[in-house]
């Protein structure tokens, strides 16, 4: 596992420089752009119409049923921000995919599906209460169940749905990737996996609570370099047949996530909660242990004696300060601007002019986004 | 939906009378079985040796990763009847399908793998404490937590690892079948979407607790007859090439299906624990609306009074008793026995005679096991 680099200079807070060869000019009116977003509303245009056809059929089954089904429909319904369809899309069109292909759309569309399988299940497993400025399906379930005065405790019932929901998501997604070639298949299947071990080994130190930056940085790598930016990236370039694009995408990949991840960790604790649409410090109530955190126990001895003692968690304004007062917030910002840097240096010379410019900007997007 | 038939003889309790033409014979030394015993013995070596490749590599990964992947290998390790894979390969094989073709065994191996998905989940959500004569997977992490002294709630901890387990177990049963073709993905998409439905009405009906016998053979329909059995011999039709037998397949696994679920309900009230691996009455403890306790709730006054009142649940030994002497327990013998004679009925013609005997031997054994 790599040593965390730490940079000299101090992060400027609002983008990366990137090498001078390359154009950082935003992109977001270029055609590569237009391209994307295009087959961005093609990919939700899919779900929508796959989970109504969906709907229908199980509404004359029994109407009951469809009530797991709104879970899927609820939260692909509730927003979010499509990161891994533009990726997967921007990757397929970049290695000169034909936009025409409805091959595509299927593919991107099962990551978002994807998704929601995944938000719907650590949503129990984190017992959060809200996502996207909504209710979690559990929570949901939970209140339909104490309305109704069924039999049961409220609390298995409404995550029994919420985790049913999940696995309807999944299958669902896998069901839009029928048609889809072995080798695309077997890059799914290898994100897939990446995702639930990435999920398992995020829950496991959590409730470990050591102070292991490695660790927290090879979670960072599964759950968002590899699920988020890698993989879905791959996956368009290999349904492009651009075999040639997967290394610099991967190592591209790795670096965006974990810039991503980051971020994630820096908004949770200085974000605005009505932009990342749920609580703030929410995986400092979960015992997250965020690269963030795991470098603030490792290295500052005034964060390990808030930590000390029973395991109450600590009061976040004074967390905050001390993040801000030891420089382990500036030392994150360093990170994530080196790896928007290494980002830039893996594509560069390996795409058109066009696609190096708007690969930029997807990083910048996704390392400074404030939601 | 169907009226439940009631036949007017009384069941003999001991194997279904099979119709005239067809064979009653055992086939338990006859080559198609010895055929279908040596590829499930092949899609358990495919099992092992996928997991055990996949423990390694996550070991190299990360040593604690493997701890999710257990989840798996314990349960697909702790036996079970491999009942799908054995209906999926005698369905391939009586379609006249190449015994070396290694497609039949990813595609059974998948089945089986998809078993221990639907398990882990199921123990979760119905809170069962043993599976198998082993401590549930929720169960034993919940006791790891408690016994390192961990962070956060043991129960929601321990249930976590479960559902990743499960979700894992579904991921890899759909990498077994990367190299399918699209016309078996589509069955088997359609066998996992009406697995989870099912599995929805399910827990939902218990927690409404209402009889009714229509919902209970809907969800017997889902969960038993095409998941056990119609789905698996379909999928091993089309995997064949053999689109005639999807009919005649459907139509017997579904009866089947519903002599296997019922069987089950009997099994729980009157069933040896040591030999079902699981503690009896769990239906009951669960609140489960199966269809022996819907129509018993339905028909019998005696068993409406038994349940009325403050949702406590009833002495299983009144239970026991009121279902014997009410007739109900007689009365789902003679639907077991009915339906086991439609399975016959379903495929006479349609296989060579060995076959078809292999197929009656197969419906017996599922309506009449003990554990």
């Amino acid at each position: 596992m790599r040593e965390i680099p730490v940079l000299l200079c101090r992060a400027p807070h609002q983008g990366a420089q990137v090498p001078s060869t390359l154009s950082p000019r935003h992109t977001t009116n270029a055609p590569s752009r237009r391209w994307r977003d295009r087959l961005l509303t093609r990919v939700d245009e899919r779900i929508e119409q796959f989970l109504a056809t969906e709907r229908q059929r199980w509404a004359a089954f029994d109407p009951d049923s469809v009530e797991v089904l709104d879970c899927v429909v609820g939260m692909f319904g509730s927003g979010g921000k499509r990161l891994r369809p533009a990726f997967c899309i921007a990757g397929y069109l970049a290695a000169g995919g034909d936009p025409d292909d409805p091959a595509i759309v299927d593919v991107a569309a099962a990551l978002e599906l994807l998704h929601s399988f995944a938000l719907l299940h650590d949503d129990v497993m984190d017992a959060s209460e809200r996502r996207r400025n909504r209710p979690t399906a559990h929570v949901l379930h939970e209140e339909l169940h104490g309305q109704r005065g069924w039999r049961g405790e409220g609390r298995r019932y409404g995550e029994a749905v919420a985790v049913l929901g999940g696995d309807l998501a999944l299958v669902y997604a896998e069901r839009l990737l029928a048609d889809c070639p072995p080798g695309v298949r077997r890059i799914w299947g290898e994100l897939c996996t990446e995702l639930v071990v990435g999920q398992f080994l995020d829950l496991r130190s959590a409730a470990q609570f050591e102070a292991d930056p490695e660790r927290a940085r090879c979670i960072a790598l599964l759950k968002s370099g590899h699920y988020t930016v890698s993989r879905p990236l791959t996956l368009g370039a290999a349904l492009a047949g651009e075999e040639r694009l997967l290394a610099p995408f991967e190592e591209y990949g790795m670096a965006v996530g974990e810039a991503f991840q980051l971020r994630d960790d820096l908004l949770d604790f200085f974000g605005d909660a009505v932009l990342t649409g749920k609580p703030g410090q929410l995986d400092l109530q979960q015992h997250k242990m965020t690269l963030l955190m795991s470098l603030a126990l490792r290295d500052q001895p005034v964060v390990q004696a808030l930590f000390a003692g029973d395991g109450t968690t600590p009061d976040p304004d004074v967390l905050r300060h001390l993040l801000n007062a030891t420089g382990v917030r500036d030392r994150v910002e360093e990170v994530i601007e080196e790896r928007v840097i290494a980002a830039g240096r893996a594509i560069d010379g390996t795409l058109t002019p066009e696609w190096v410019a708007e690969f930029l900007a997807m990083a910048n997007e996704a390392a400074y986004r404030n939601g």
